[in-house]
């Protein structure tokens, strides 16, 4: 089987078109140089990053939310997150923000659980995930056009729904099992 | 705090622009009428659906990908993966399909892991993950302008990097975790 080396495996930006910039997506159309010399398209997202975080009470809790998604059609249950302000925004700050505006909670620890690509063939957006404890309560802030519902749902119960697939968004089935894994001692 | 029933989550669709339609992208840009009655937008993109797979020799070795992503500009550790050639198609048959094509590994048993939504604010790309066992070895087909080198790996050995922050492709790190979980009888 023939193997490539690595370098032989990158793609060169020949030209870079803007097709669509809105409020959320920023589409790009791009030209590229294939390792063969042939030249071929790459469309794709332009995210400026995310945050997401695993908020766990005193009694094993996780805060989690409800919040309808239209692309999907779902009424989705998720970990809180949220886009960052900017590409070099503090993370740690981005998610302390998000958190607090969502739920009104206030993390006191964070543990970092890593990070994903979330969809690497068609967007640059980057999750960076955490654990949160310690946790106190401030003042709730959503944004105007942001309906969501708050409820407290222990992590065992969580483990169990993502792993018979009952979690149906990425980040919080990725970041459940970081969380569980991490607890269990086999995360760090 | 304010709760919001199921319904008043649910946003409804006032209209529905095609704003960009390219190879790989098919994007949207919807007005919707939010829960309080005002109107927002909402960009995203249509996806046919995609299924991926941990293929696992007889050793314990998982038959991986490295591909480099144009979109993160890195050469990404992957499961083999591909998109479905119309919603409607067999996943199992698609994730056959696919895994031949790129590596010429058979599946003999076939498990299902699961599913999540990579990106459920801008995509309804839906990703169904496999577990391969009973592998036998057939003939590699690779499409035109796909590049990409294929190698064993412990899954042991890829646990440990799923963990350490090592696998930054979603979709890889999540069915690593899962077939982990499932093959110590936790993930059924």
């Amino acid at each position: 089987m023939k193997e490539f080396a690595k370098t032989e495996l990158t793609e060169k930006t020949v030209s870079s078109r803007s097709v669509f910039r809105g409020h959320l997506l920023d589409i790009y159309d791009d030209e590229v140089l294939l390792p063969n010399g042939q030249t071929s398209k790459r469309e794709y997202n332009r995210h400026v990053g995310a945050v997401c975080v695993v908020p766990i009470t005193a009694e094993g809790n996780v805060i989690m939310e409800r919040q309808y998604r239209y692309p999907v059609g779902e009424v989705l249950l998720e970990i809180p997150a949220g886009k960052l302000n900017a590409r070099e925004e503090d993370r740690e700050e981005a998610i302390r923000r998000e958190l607090c505006e969502e739920t009104g909670v206030v993390a006191g620890t964070l543990v970092d659980l890593g990070w994903f690509y979330p969809a690497a063939a068609y967007s640059d957006e980057k999750i960076t995930m955490y654990l949160a404890k310690d946790l106190s309560y401030g003042e709730r802030a959503l944004d105007e056009d942001e309906f969501l519902n708050v409820e407290e749902i222990p992590l065992s119960e969580l483990v169990r729904a993502a792993l018979s697939g009952e979690l149906h968004d990425a980040k919080t089935q990725m970041a459940i099992l970081r969380a569980y894994l991490f607890e269990k001692g086999e995360g760090r």
